[in-house]
């Protein structure tokens, strides 16, 4: 684990997700930048003093000329936006598979030679789009593959937060204060942080692109340099259309995602906040309400199930299906068995984490003009 | 009673919200041009023959030659959208108050002319905005007034109903056939029957008014000539911003009115389907759950309920509202008392009519226009 | 329409509900005792003076008197409980049918007489099981009687309110003051009061009748003569059996009638305060969302349904439908064509209001018993 | 780990729960009493080949044998209910700690002696009563604790779930198979898997206990020999009372575990399958919707959260703080400083144990009785 240390949140929330299956062992780390701090962030955690590195460079060369039964089997980065690439890079050069934390990286530009990388390495590289975790998400997004919808028409997005109602950053609110930071957060506020989460469900979901927007992105909060709040309209392939906000100032609000799709032949509407329940309402008859653990689901739905219905899962366990997947890819690719046919495995990819990053660029674009629709653009 | 024969939907349901508070009696009616259906009609409603007229002009003619504790107190027009501005004028004319079903007129011309007419007659008239009738849409209203939720921030509305998913109207859908015909509508199709309905409730619980928008209007079921599908970005005055969306196509939808408002110290959603619940999220401390009936609401709400908390009201009362504030507004302006503070009398007048009508007609124009943003002109 | 005079609250429940199809028209009262009041009453309702009446007995007896295309067809009994039997008696035996607010008498034997004297005139009597009047409520009942859930295993049924929590009754408040004393109200309080509508709604969609029952009674509040809280064993016909509950002292709820049933294929769930969803649960296979207004439901809920789906009906209109079948029952009665099939009228007869009788009578016995069981008799 | 070998659900259960928060390692197991299962169990979960036991006695021994840090912490033990007592004993006789899944022992007596081990021994045990481990299931507690809903009046306390709906025991349902079975269930089906979570969910909220039951059990299903259906009627020291019912033939439902209690100045209403939402309604003011994870909440539900607000927790967090307070319990009783003070652990002791099986002994009792109310006896 590269980041991750004693205070940082994210890195508990990767441990908590990875360790519970117990497919997964934290062997070392570069949990931090202060060699006291690697060192003591590491023995909280049980790691041997001589693997708490003290930087990814140590940790990702130290680790490779290890014996392979001994060494690391992967990496996992949880710094800051601006500290994804590099290590990214890096881990791949040295034979190591990649799990960052969303974004993929900083820029666009990083994030296409990133996914070269992993290409000519052959390696497997994904990042955190934890919604996609959810058994229900997958229950969605199989049910539109199979048809159950008709052709769609119409998709409605929305991920509202009120957290940064208040200059909160200037209070010493850490994680307002990064995220409100054009030079740790890059160009976008709320839409990179949480907007690109509900475009990247959207089309998750869907199983199709966004090709056109209109965005308008707002600073509501005097004195901040990113956008606190935006809204954007869709057009996608097959001539669907849609409505994405993203907003951190609705106060009151949680971490309200949530999204409605509508087909020729029924609609489906899921709400984060209600993980296990799918509301999915035929053209004709009753509405349904498809349940996560129930027996009439998909086989996708099930392989990321722990529990029997009315057990409820939550955020921890959709983010342990991320490393479920991701494990289970790792091990089809080096050609271990796994007891899991390949089409279930699923996991967000370098092209998902691209199309993310150009997202923020295209809606920036799209914001800053008077022209209404805008194409897509990589 | 102007339209509203056998068979007719709408006629029906202001019957029902007109006579139950039993302020009200139907005491005339042109119900239907043809003259056996007048008759036959106005029989089954306990009307005398002699004044279940066959045509508006001789209702109006006749019951003013009456005397006055005789005659009929207003007019109630139910009569397709192209049949709205003729007899309200001539109704006005002849000194009758007049409450017309929504939308005020077929063009935004004839509405400014209807309500300069109600200004030199200084009779009332009033249109069937239900949704504002219900008591927690007033209650909503009435706490943003009172700086509840400090400086308004965003407002998300969303109409969305999935009846017109499939193209009913060759099927002989008559509702479904007149809706989607530009010569009965007007210019527009969704958003000219219920996008209007929810930009209307944006103002009115806001107390802000549009100041500019960016629309896409789209025709999702091939073959039709107005749009059954549309959103629409706002600007309001004082900086707010917000997203309107309003559909038909929403397969499996209802009829899926909700609305959240955000300002800089909470939050309000309410939803149509659940009117008797107030969501209130306060930026800090719990939310609460505002329910009709109970003691701890305004005034105003408690003069829309009639019911103990816990006894849900629903379309049909809101309508009902709706004539209980016309009928308190009419016997202010005839002086006559009523028991009940004037401010808490509020129904929708000429201006908030003209702006419905102004709004379609911005959202075509700006559904044509490659620009982003135009502002709301009247 | 006896009593119901000038602030009296469920007479003007029985006028909306009752006014609000046009099929009812209010020609004359026994409004008030005093006949000051009984004369401002009728005029704010628009009687004529000469048939607002100071009495019952006049009244019958002076419209008996007329003749007959002018006279009354039937009259609503709003007064206090013990003021139900003899009107209804007298009315009976002038030849008008009756509507009677629940219960259906003081005392059982009251109930046992009333019964035989309808069954003498052959007249249509009914009282006012509101929440019978739902149409999910019959939408229920029909499934059941179709089988849908097959044989039935368990039923909970639970009206939790929380408006006497204080003792309110020694604050003036009058709702409080009568039900919480004997002489107005009976043998029993929140059993007799809310705990019948339960058992009422228990044996009405379920179809079965309960046999044997083992109740506990509470004064919760101090001071008070009658119970304020209870809870209720049940044994059904068929082997079912079931629970439950009335409270009036549940801090914090306002009308919380719910009921959930049962059997070997699946169960149904309804609650009153959202009275237009049914939630129906089949032992395999997702569970459903049953909304009034839709077309799949049977004849019988669209019957009792005004509005399209997601117009949300509430208590008065389920009230307005007992008048609604009422009237149609008056009408079959007496040959006259309502082009309703027979089979879909459906009203609460004299047998439901005497096992509700019963009902109250059997749980105060049982809570004063050291044993367990006992036999439901009449 | 004593038991939870390859295919076992519960086993699965307690790791995941374990591992989650990096405190606990898996470090050896008897997880079969089949050689070979033990040792392919262990490997699957890393175990080194020396540690995976092939009997408790023979880990028990071996453990106690090794150097203090190398040797096992604790015990948790996830076999069948009648495989509890004797490790137990054991484990606590060599100086472990002690996690076992709930019920506590098969028998009362068992429990009884269970409880003065723990006495003698100064260890620590505990049992997997999951449903107390929920931030706001705490939160209910504590603001009861506060005096928050004033003296307590009401419980009732529903666990419905569906899924022995069927005879699926004689289908090849291993689940469904030993919890219909007397041998390996002991005395009660239904009340003794669930009913007891749900009168242990009672006790522990409200901080009261029950002193006088009135029990009614059902087998529902033909060929059975333990009940799969119940229902008691609860009194409680201080005058409250309340009903408990607990069914596994609900069909439809899943893990349905809801509570309602209230007082003189408010209630709360809590469901398992919505865990991080509290409703509290305040007898006067509106009814407030409390959510895990927001900064108003107690120290103690801040304590058993790991999220912020709106990342919904579930089941498998409730477990892992079971595991969270037991080791907190732990270090508390070995003198390790854990920088939570001490009134904030909170963990299903001894005493607690008893009190579930001495619930099932009365229930069946009651059950069998003809007498109405029993006191609880142990």
């Amino acid at each position: 684990m590269i980041g991750g240390g004693q205070g940082a949140f994210i890195g508990a929330i990767h441990r908590f997700a990875s360790l519970g299956d117990g497919q997964i062992e934290l062997v070392c780390g570069a949990l931090s930048n202060s060699p006291d701090k690697a060192k003591s962030s590491g023995r909280e955690l049980g790691l041997d003093d001589s693997r708490a590195y003290t930087s990814y460079t140590d940790m990702i060369q130290s680790e490779a000329a290890l014996p392979p039964e001994t060494r690391m089997d992967f990496v996992s980065i949880v710094t800051p936006n601006h500290v994804h690439f590099k290590p990214a890079m890096m881990a791949l050069d040295h034979g190591f598979h990649v799990f960052i934390e969303k974004p993929m990286t900083f820029t666009l530009e990083e994030a296409i030679q990133l996914k070269e990388k992993v290409k000519s390495t052959g390696k497997v590289l994904t990042l955190a789009h934890t919604y996609t975790g959810y058994p229900m998400v997958k229950e969605a997004r199989h049910m539109i593959a199979k048809g159950r919808l008709g052709k769609i028409r119409k998709i409605y997005v929305n991920y509202h937060q009120g957290w940064l109602s208040r200059a909160s950053e200037q209070d010493g609110n850490k994680q307002a204060a990064w995220r409100t930071d054009p030079k740790r957060s890059g160009k976008s506020g709320a839409m990179g942080d949480i907007g690109v989460h509900a475009f990247n469900l959207a089309e998750y979901i869907s199983g199709m692109k966004v090709t056109h927007l209109c965005a308008e992105l707002d600073i509501v909060v005097n004195g901040r340099a990113l956008d606190d709040d935006g809204m954007v309209m869709l057009k996608f392939s097959e001539d669907a259309s849609g409505m994405l906000t993203a907003t951190q100032v609705a106060a009151g609000e949680e971490n309200a995602l949530s999204i409605k799709i509508y087909g020729e032949d029924g609609g489906l509407e899921w709400h984060q906040m209600e993980p296990n329940t799918l509301h999915y309402r035929p053209l004709e008859g009753p509405a349904q309400v498809l349940r996560a653990g129930m027996p009439y689901l998909s086989d996708v739905a099930q392989l990321n199930t722990r529990t029997p219905a009315g057990h409820p899962e939550g955020y921890l366990e959709a983010f342990a299906n991320l490393y479920r997947n991701f494990t289970l890819a790792v091990k089809h690719r080096e050609g271990l068995s796994t007891g899991v046919r390949e089409e279930l495995i699923d996991y967000t990819d370098t092209e998902d984490g691209i199309r993310g990053m150009a997202f923020i660029e295209n809606v920036v674009k799209s914001s800053n003009s008077f022209e209404k629709w805008l194409p897509f653009t990589i």
